[in-house]
């Protein structure tokens, strides 16, 4: 810890706004991205069979800061850091760079759960989640 | 039959995009919404529970034409019209109206299926969904 | 002061996700959809000629909590509450309820700005805008 | 001609919706995708600054047929070929490939427009854009 990882993304016309810039709403489908490419990365998906149920993720708590506007076809660096592992919740911070310069910040907040039927209970995170968290990519 | 049915719609921010109009992928969602709240308007739901299974409707065509653009904060109708009922399958015309005039036109047409564990059959659609669609709002 | 307002708005099927529940990116899209509601109701738009310019409101900072899941034709009342009017920038929070009970809270602030060429500058929030934010409905 | 080009895109979380499966409407935005980065392999962007004005291509026909459904975190190959080139006008069909397998087709009509403020007015091609079409990546 800490555990950071990147990805790179366009912007996509159907993102930006009749501002001309990415509507501040995707921004947070953004940060899943990268989060989803981290439990990739790390040999497993967001959405994880285990045991007779599946884990799921919920947000309990997001927040984002922006700095600059995104415009189409700009190219940003998203970079997640792991900031806080407790024992049911994962907190991480989002970084957003274009061309080296940071245009926002944000923060999730998440709760492992047991999902069926579409419903959620927190649970203790697994073990061998908890272990890929700490071992690094 | 033909069934018809309207909603009106107000075009919001976030679906605007940086030319200053509409999206057109999101008068693919209209459409679904006006389907929707016809599906409600008949005591059902587009998900609907049914026995031991859940019907739903996933699509197989579809198609839009674009003749006017919307922007910001239009008021839209949206009419549905069923055009086609078949063994397992229910096509209907959506018609979108600014101002009294046509902005735009789009088909569906969607087939009747069981869903389960998120994967989906085709079905027969059942009788006391037939009815409602023959039997008028 | 302070200033509410409200709209109700239902949950589409575009706006779920496979987990069954709202996507948690839309509640700003909702958010939005209440403050620029409440602009109409002040007899103004979000996207405001003013002399020879635009006057927007990009956002710099926003926050969601997320108490309980939001499914699919659940109908959600948005209650808009401005609680901060500075100089240059406005700070809402909007809740969520659904049947009585809160099941998100969220906070936007946002920053007047002069848009051109899409380009921003903020500035002083013109005084045709704060008598209407200052007056009431 | 015909020209073809292709892009790989994995199913994001966001794009899912209750039933499990990408969103029908968002395959619109992964045909807008693929349009554009072929453009931008041709050197160009979908909103091209010449001489006095911007030349950009709003939709006036569009359709996709749907074979099988898409899930998360599937990676799909979508191919591009331009089918058709008029005077104004350019039509293109995206195959969607899964695994090798066919998994939907669409079709998206084009009409080249000069842009200027958020007006559109149907030009013919410019001779420098045509022969980029012509040309071959």
């Amino acid at each position: 810890m800490p555990r950071e990882f990147r990805i790179e993304r366009r912007v996509q016309f159907a993102e930006t706004d009749m501002a001309g810039v990415m509507h501040f709403s995707n921004y947070f489908r953004w940060m899943e991205e990268v989060e989803h490419a981290f439990f990739r990365s790390l040999g497993m998906s967001v959405v994880q069979p285990h045991e007779d149920a599946t884990i799921s993720w919920p947000r309990v708590q997001v927040s984002c800061e922006y700095l600059a506007p995104l415009r189409f076809e700009d190219v940003v660096t998203i970079e997640l850091t792991i900031t806080d592992v407790r024992e049911k919740s994962v907190t991480y911070e989002a970084g957003f760079l274009t061309n080296g310069v940071r245009t926002a910040r944000g923060r999730v907040k998440m709760v492992c759960c047991q999902m069926k039927d579409h419903r959620f209970t927190s649970v203790v995170i697994p073990d061998f989640i908890r272990e890929k968290f700490d071992a690094g990519g």
